[in-house]
């Protein structure tokens, strides 16, 4: 089976690349008109072919496109094909529910959008991220240990077992809900420690995403250091804005992918 | 201003009903041609035409119309439109995400889909959930303790604080993150006692959303004895597959909404 972890180390090996590209395209912050869902998407593909051979993977986030209603859905899935040309597609959308609703929305990921990989919410526990996970050549990225400000009102918290809830979380989610081994963790690089303990508790092999370098202010240095395995691999670094708004997004690419890499040595 | 606090207290004394109608329409178990887009919005339609005035409120559910890409959109506005002619519209959607993604979800659900209120989950915490309660005039049912088997995973286990973490939730989401007083939460009846506490815990006006009557098992009596507040009014109880599916959704929700009423005296 041709798995996402496959087509995942297969890219970022021949781009030399551990750098994601998120395509977060808040419209008030898009040039001209592209407040419009067609424009939108335009303005993404552009992005895609100045990075291409630069990233590992690109990252979409569906709340900008469905903010647009139904010719958003259209956008983001002209988005998602492009992409999916050059490296494997992780669809940010950090669903979480459970039963029927869960194979709808795994469903809506994987099949109608055609995404590789796709970010889930844990709080309603296993069975809301099973209809994921069960798609053993899918890849599901669950929430840990977010880069937000608002990580401290639940994640952070000591469970009287003595864990704190993102390390319970990490734990659980990649053994006993990892029975097709396609399950990785999202944790912000703005929380250094917390991305070592995150790597220590689950071990070489399960990826990392991690959003929070670039203008959330995380550190390259500390999310490949700390959130890579031994072989300096496994830390797919997100960086939207940073790059899409960039003068040059093929240079602001380049340059980070470049930084993370002098990390990986 | 007219918030959605008043809506539902509105719509639920005119029809003397704490019955929510969800409309869950799983594809595979729709007659004939439901499949499509249009058709599942046709079938909806007729449930609420079947029921109106018997509901407090409708909780459509976002995933089964995204399962079916650019038609579903469209579908899902057409059965808010018609669903809120008779009574406010919930829209499940468990969304959380932070900053400009939580407000562009926001304004989906809020601004694209025209819902008086939605579901959020809380796991990112205050900033996730921040873009929606700032809309003074819809409602947030904020996940707190769910319905479903997962729930033990992490909502039911002890923080070393001496909380449980559904317990944890329901007071700082009803507290330090409602300023504007339009938080509610959602509370499965299938865990009776748990209902109970998030009662004591949040006093007389929050209202709790519960899903869990009917398919799933949980008592109706249960949700509203122990969900309600002293005037037997606050808890809005969910039922779907037992109402849309039923011969005569009008007798089906007719029935339940009269059950529940016996128990609110």
């Amino acid at each position: 089976m041709n798995t996402f972890r496959d087509r995942l180390l297969s890219t970022a090996r021949k781009n030399d690349s551990w750098l994601c590209v998120g395509l977060d395209p808040d419209p008030a912050r898009l040039p001209g008109k592209a407040a419009a869902a067609q424009e939108m998407a335009d303005f993404l593909i552009e992005v895609i072919d100045a990075t291409r051979g630069l990233a590992c993977a690109y990252k979409p986030n569906a709340a900008f496109f469905e903010a647009l209603g139904e010719s958003g859905a259209d956008g983001l899935k002209r988005v998602i094909d492009h992409a999916a040309r050059h490296a494997p597609v992780i669809l940010d959308g950090k669903r979480g529910d459970i039963g029927n609703t869960a194979n709808a929305y795994a469903a809506w990921a994987f099949d109608v959008l055609g995404a590789d990989a796709t970010t889930v919410s844990p709080y309603m526990g296993h069975d809301s991220v099973e209809p994921f996970t069960r798609r053993a050549d899918r890849g599901v990225f669950i929430l840990a240990r977010t880069s937000n400000p608002g990580a401290a009102d639940l994640q952070t918290l000591p469970l009287a077992s003595g864990e704190l809830v993102y390390e319970h979380i990490a734990r659980v989610a990649t053994t006993a809900w990892n029975p097709h081994g396609n399950v990785g963790l999202v944790v912000g690089a703005t929380a250094p420690e917390e991305l070592r303990r995150v790597r220590a508790i689950i071990g070489e092999e399960p990826f990392l995403l991690i959003p929070g370098v670039g203008a959330q202010g995380g550190s390259a240095e500390a999310a490949i250091r700390l959130g890579g395995n031994a072989r300096g691999e496994g830390a797919i670094v997100n960086a939207s804005r940073s790059i899409i708004y960039a003068e040059s997004p093929e240079k602001a690419a380049r340059e980070l992918r470049d930084e993370l890499n002098r990390h990986r040595t």
